[in-house]
Order: structure tokens, then sequence, then C-alpha cells
């Protein structure tokens, strides 16, 4: 007691009185791993002598923070819907001027600053819903069934949040690959839900197996209500491409089982592998005839952060939901009201990516050049690291056919696994952090996805330079080796 | 049953299985009358007459919708953070160029396309801190303490989801004045929290009563837990401004009853009324001497939507905790990594808003003129309102001291409750919505707000430019007394 009669007392909000759900949410992307990893980057600045001079990061699908450079003509356009004085000028293009007007006219007060619609402006909508009929070969796409996202995170974390009621045995159970992005894993666990695994087929590729999915979903039905299958493709973590077959087969068990579908597309311009395709679920939905797309409940997610533009800082993202029930999309759009509208510049990339410039238009060529430059480097890094890696004995790593990862498994051994265990670590958690402090090269744990146990994964994306990335597998291959020895 | 054996099938996801949490959801700034209006709009452009030829929206605090231009040092800093190219034109002054160098330097990859750190920039964390030590007479702010926001909508958000939890009887509750704005209900309804209600006076200004916050709370404590009390200064919808004295009174009752104070300060440059003045709970708390500043928990939120920037579409915005646990503050810190960062251009502005041109610098006069100007104008036209409101018999409106509102009340006569009753809509909807229909004035009627049982409000935006706002006004004088004599 002070005398003022005011206790010293203990904390409103403390752990044990905090939201609980909150407390089982984990995120390996940005978990201890990275936290030590720029630690280490501090301690190198003050001059703290290390075996190595400088963290080089592969635990992030961050392409701009690796070196990519942004696509001229969406930043030209982004600089215009800033500062219109700028129109005035003559060292912008007309087709990045029309492309502002545009967009300026669709703003209230013609001003990126505005709120726009909580739906997202428009004529982005409209724009996003040509793209995905081309895209898809002409399967319509209705505008008022698309929604603008604060990146794809905020659209999975709005579908999940519709989808998720129930206690105990009656608890929503949502599917989800293993490993996984765990973006999934954090948002179930913060709504409460249960996450439903299942394994992707690491001897096949990472691809998605029927008789794994009805193994989970027979085992969730024993104590929850699983009402929702996720499936990243182009994979994150494991860098797959899903053949038509597979998503057909998916497609097929999502309508047999009464599943609404979620299709995570963010990196559906990042396929690499020769006779590797994107196919979007929509598409091959409806080339599954009406039975299925009348029916089965969809929703695709895409964003401005992968794919050639790499453009994360804005949090721009799209999904589209297909056969929704029209009292739940009220509702969907209710929901998103609240938060009023994403952000605005990240509409205007949305708008940029899915309305590139045409042939003809002044900007085309240096728009192609940009592009294919970024996909194919990105397409000789995925081989690099897939030859590279694959030269190690004691890890094996299947193709990087897609997406900015390669997912290795790593042998482990007994010896490194009792240590690790010793100190309360995952095998791998144990192996990254030792990779960190011995070469400053951070990855992340396959604990961190998920994994099969009993074995042991990283990821690392094949986002760095070239050189960098080279110089990174050459120190990888050396670390496992010492390692491997050391513990022998 | 079609011949390939799948049903046509009723939905998974159906407002009956869907999550209940959501449907309880409302939010009335974005609800069916602003859905109306914009029919409205619709339909004039169709051609369809009306006894009105456009639609005047005082509905949303969306200051560049409704015509106030952008403050152009901000818009040259992000065209140029954008378009970095635009560094090397003469066509810009150097302070904004340094201003959008330091930016750059501190994004991955010099890009605003890079994720930043979840918690956001350093630099900016840090510029923020300073602001808050200059606006606060030097009371001392740690960056680690402030996490930049997508709005300040996500801030809130955020804090409660770490608040709340429970069930039954010990379900957490969240105190908000009433009226309100409709984000806290819309998010107390999410989290399945307990909205606690205290009613701000109206007789005397909104201001907060000591013993309304003693009833509410006695009242909550018989069935929920409260432990948390929302704070909106100055007040959305209803404009006050609170004093000093009021918000020690606050501090204390918070002190006395371990309440978590949440301080939405949002419009804390929107100070218009002689004799009032922006106090930061912050500052209050330090005043009030280590045994309030060492102990009280507080979350204050910001955003780059309001004051005389209203810059919504960029979703920028920080929120700063004070004596937060640690480790509660460490679970803020992963729950906020999911999400991956706050949209990089928001970031920015709010660093040009905590960073704004310095006397001496290339901007400063320019940037002063716009900003004064700006605020100079919303003062007029807080009194314009006031004023003119005031006027009508029936209607009776509170000074505006701040904020971008005025909440009158209106008088209904019993014949006009009955019918809206008979409509199953609130009386005050039902004259909203026919002041819609004869007038093309779009305002939101109290209840989406809240209000004492048995009155009525509306609460119309002092935005819209000079001339809009008389005609408005007038408008709305004039309807009110015909609607008056038509229901007596
Ligand atoms: C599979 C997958 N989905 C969604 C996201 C979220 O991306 P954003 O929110 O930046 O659009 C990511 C980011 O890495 C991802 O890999
Ligand atoms: C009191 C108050 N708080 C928070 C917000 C949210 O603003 P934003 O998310 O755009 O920062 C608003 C918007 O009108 C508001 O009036």
């Amino acid at each position: 007691m002070t005398e003022n009669g005011v206790l010293s007392r203990d904390k409103v909000l403390t752990i044990d009185t905090m939201n609980p759900t909150v407390k089982n949410v984990e995120y390996a992307v940005r978990g201890p791993i990275v936290q030590r990893a720029m630690q280490v980057e501090k301690e190198l600045r003050e001059g703290v002598k290390k075996p190595f001079t400088e963290v080089i990061k592969a635990n992030i699908g961050d392409a701009h923070a690796m070196g990519q450079k942004p696509i001229t003509f969406f930043r030209q356009v982004l600089a215009l819907c800033s500062y219109p004085e700028l129109l005035n000028e003559n060292m912008f293009p007309e087709d990045a001027k029309n492309r502002a007007r545009r967009i300026l006219q669709a703003c209230g007060g013609s001003s990126v600053g505005a709120y726009s619609a909580s739906q997202g402006i428009d004529c982005v909508r409209q724009d996003v819903a040509r793209y995905i009929e081309r895209r898809d070969g002409g399967v319509p796409c209705d505008p008022d069934n698309v929604y603008l996202t604060t990146g794809a995170s905020d659209g999975i974390v709005t579908m999940l949040k519709l989808l998720v009621c129930g206690e105990g045995a009656s608890r929503t159970g949502v599917m989800i690959s293993i490993p996984q992005y765990p973006l999934y894993s954090a948002a179930l666990a913060e709504l409460g839900a249960v996450q439903v695994n299942y394994y992707l087929n690491e001897e096949k590729c990472w691809s998605m197996d029927l008789s794994e999915l009805e193994r989970s979903l027979a085992e969730a039905r024993k104590h929850c209500n699983p009402k929702a299958l996720c499936i990243i493709n182009p994979g994150n973590p494991t860098g797959q491409v899903q053949s038509r077959q597979c998503i057909e087969d998916v497609i097929r068990f999502a309508a047999k089982e009464r599943l609404f579908l979620m299709a995570d597309e963010v990196y559906q311009d990042n396929v690499y592998a020769e006779g590797c395709q994107f196919h979007s679920f929509k598409k091959v939905l409806f080339e599954l005839g009406p039975e299925y797309s009348d029916n089965v409940e969809l929703a695709s997610f895409h964003s401005t952060s992968k794919c050639y533009m790499g453009e994360c800082g804005f949090r721009g993202g799209y999904m589209e939901v297909i056969n929704m029930d029209p009292e739940v999309q009220a509702q969907l759009s209710k929901l998103v009201s609240v938060r009023l509208c994403p952000p605005v510049p990240g509409q205007v990339l949305m708008d940029l990516v899915v309305n590139s410039p045409q042939p003809g238009e002044p900007s085309y060529t240096t728009f192609m050049k940009e592009r294919t430059a970024t996909l194919s480097l990105l397409a000789e890094k995925a081989k690099l690291t897939e030859q590279i890696l694959n030269t190690v004995p004691g890890i094996t790593c299947n193709p990087v056919q897609g997406a900015m990862y390669s997912f290795p498994n790593i042998s482990l051994p007994e010896k490194s696994i009792k240590e690790a265990k010793a100190l309360g670590q995952a095998p791998d958690m144990f192996y990254c952090m030792k990779l960190l402090e011995e070469t400053g090269i951070c990855l992340v744990p396959g604990s961190g996805f998920g994994q099969k146990d009993g074995t042991y994964h990283f990821r690392m994306t094949i986002l760095p330079p070239t050189d960098k990335l080279k110089i990174l597998l050459a120190k990888v291959k050396e670390f496992h080796q010492k390692f491997t020895q050391q513990y022998s």
C-alpha cells in the first residue's frame, strides 16, 4: 500500500490472465532462430569476432530484401498515384499515366488516401475478375465474389474465421498439409479450431495422396467436425507443383466428403520444373462439370508478395469465393467492413499485377524483360539448390518445382538428436541454431512447418543472389559433413 | 443424386453452420444506410428521378473522399520511396529526398516492397518514440513499446485479442463508452467478450462521469470479469474533448479498480473549441507520479487516417504499450509476427506524421500552411455545424470540440417512433432512411453507436466542403421540420 491508497499491484494482464489461445500460436518463419540471427548481425556490427563476416538469411520469402528489383512499371504507377502532380511530367510513359488516372478516378476524392469500399475498389475487382477469366481459359468470374485483402494472410484468416466454431467433439476441424505454411497452424490455434494434419508424400515429390486424405479425415471425424481442406499450390515450404490429376482427386474428395476448399495459390507464377504447370483449383473445378462447379465451395487466394513481383511490403492480395452461400457471403462482406478497407496502395499494386502492360503499350517490352528475367533467375536458383544439396551425403532434396523454397530431408546422427532433446530442442532446431552460430546462415527448421515423426528437414529460400546462394549451399554442405562427423 | 454419385447438396458453410460470433458483429458506419446511399447514387446515374440531384455523404470520417487535399510533402516522400529513380530528379525538395533516403535505407533491399520487422521498421518506431516524448513534454518513450499497425483498427483489435478470454461469469468484460465507435462493439462481439457500457454525459458535453463508471463497473462485476476500459478522446461519434481533470479521474479509477486502459487518441490534433486541449493519457499518467506511472497498464493508439492528414487508405497507425507485463509483451510480438508486417507505405506515412518538416527545412513553410489551413477549416465547419443545428427546433447539438463529428440529439414525434417500430426499425434509422430518400443526405443513426434508451441521435461528419456542408445543414433543418409536422 502506498500512502495514496493505491496498491503496488500485480498486472491486470499477465501470462496467466491473457487469452490462452494466443499463447498457443507459433510462427517459426519469424521465430527464435530469426531473432537469434538478428542478434548475431548486431554482434557482428559491434565487432564481435565470429567464424563468418555476414549473416545470410534464407528464412523468409522476401524477394526484395534479397535484392530482387521491383517491376519498373508498377513503381511508376504507384509514384503517380501517390503524387498525382507527376502526371504533368514527361518522364513517365503514357500507359503508366493512364493506369494511374484510371485508378485515381476510382478513388474517393481521386486520392489513394481515401478509404476504399471494404471489399476493394470496384475497378480493381473487375480487373481481378478479368484476369482470373483469362488465366482459367474463360471460366467466368463475378467481381462480386472478389475481395481485396491485406496480403493473402488476411484473406486466409478471414475465411477461417467464418468457418470455425463449436466446442468439444463438434469443434471445427480444418485439414492442412504437413509440412504447412505456419500461418495456418497459427490462425487455427488462435481461433481455437482443431488442426487436422494430412501428410504430403515426400517420396512422391510432396504430392497429395488420396489415401492419406482419407486416413486423416477418418481419424479427425472421431473427435471433431472437419469442415475445410486447405491446399498450398505451388507449395510452401515444400516447393512442389501439384499435378492436374491430383487436384482433380482432391476436388472429388472434397465434394464427396463435404469439405470447403481453401486454395492458397500465391505462387501461381512460380513454376520452374519442366513438365510442371500451374492449374488453378477453380479451373479444374469447372472442368469437372456442373455437379462439381455448381456445388463445391472454394475460396482461393492470391498476393502481390510472391511470383515475379515480390511486393510483400504493400500487403496486397485478393480472395475469390465460389459457391458461397449468399447469406454467408453477406456476413463476410459485413465482417470485412469492420476493418474499413485493405491498404489502397496494395490494391493499386494488385490491379497492376492483374492488368499488366499489354503488347503495343510503351511499357510492355521492359515489363516482359523484367518479369522473364526474374522468373528465369528463380528457375536457375531452384535447379542449383536442388543439385548442390543432393551432392551432400545425408541430405535428400526433392526438385524445387515451384514457389521459392526447398525443404530437404536431413539425416541427423542419433547423438545429436539426444543432445537436442536434452536441451529441450527439436533436433532440427538444434541443427539450424548450430548452423547459424558457425556459418552465419539462417534457415528455418522443419519442425516449424511440421514433418513426419522421426524425419528432419530445414526450409531454405532460393532467393539469395546467385553468388550468395552458392556460398550458402557450400557452407551448408561443409557444415552438414562436419556436424555428422562430430555427432557420429 | 447425380449419375456420378455426387449429391446436389446443401452448402458446407451456411448461416447455421458458420461462426456465430461473426453473426453478432455490426458496423453501422458502413451499414444498411450506406448501402442504400450507394444504390441511390447508382439510380441517379441511371436517370431515376429524385427530389435531389446528388447524394451528400456525411457518414464516414474519410477526409480525402470529401475533398481534403493531402499534405504535399508526405506525398512527395511516398512517391520517392515508391520509385527511387525520382531521387535523381530536380523536382523534389532536398528534405523530401533526405527523408526518402533514410526510410529506404531502413528497408530490406532498400525497397518498400520488402516485409519489414513485424513490429514495424526500427527507425520509424524510433521516430514515433521521439514524437511521443515531444508531445508529452519529455515523458520518456521506449521504441520497443511502439508497434506499428494496419490503421489504428488493427492495434485496437490486437490488444482486445490479448485481453479477452473466459467463459460464463468469468468472461472478460471490456468497458466502452456509449455512444462508441462501432469497431469496439464489433471486435468484442467477434471475440465473444462482454461489452460493458458506460454512458457519456450528454448534458455535460459528452464528458466522462466517475459515478457512471462506478455504476457500470459494479453492474458488470455481477456477471463478468471486467478487465479493460476503453476511452476515445477526442470522441467519435460525439466530438468532445475530455478535460485534464476527467482524464485524471479515469486513471485513478482504473488504478483503483485494476483495469487495463485503452486510449484511442486518433483525433489528437483535431481540437477546435476554445479552452479545450488534447491531453494524452500517457502524459497525465506520468504526471500523477510513480505509483500510477509504474503500475497502470495502458495502450494508446494513433493513426494516419485522421487529424490534418486524413490518409485513411494507407492504413498506417501505431500503438504504444506502457507497463505491459514482459511475458505478455513477448506474446504480443509473436502474435503480430503471424501477419508478417503492417503495410510499409502506411509506416512511411506514419513516420512523416511524427517527423514532419522542421523550421529551416525547405518544405516547412508549405507544410505548416497546408496543415494549418486544413485544421482551421475543420474548426470553422465544427462551429458552423453546431450553430446551424442548434437553430432547428427539436435538435440539440453539443459543441463539436474536436474530432470530426457532431452527434445531435433529435426529438422524434411519438407517431414516427411507432411507425418505425412497426417496421422493425430503430426510430432514428427510420428517420435517417427517410432523410436519405427525400434529400440525398447520408447520415448514420445514433442507434449504430449506442445511446441512452429513449433518446435519438444521428452522427454527421463535418467533412463536406463548406458549400456542401451548408446545403446539407439547410436540408437537414428543412427535413426535420417537415418530418416533425408530418408525424405530429
Ligand atoms: C503459402 C503462403 N500463403 C500466404 C502467404 C502470405 O503472404 P502475404 O500475406 O504476404 O500475401 C505466404 C507468405 O509467405 C505463403 O507462403
Ligand atoms: C475513434 C476511432 N478509432 C479508430 C478508428 C480507425 O481508424 P483507422 O483504422 O483508419 O486508423 C477510427 C476511424 O474512424 C475512429 O474514429
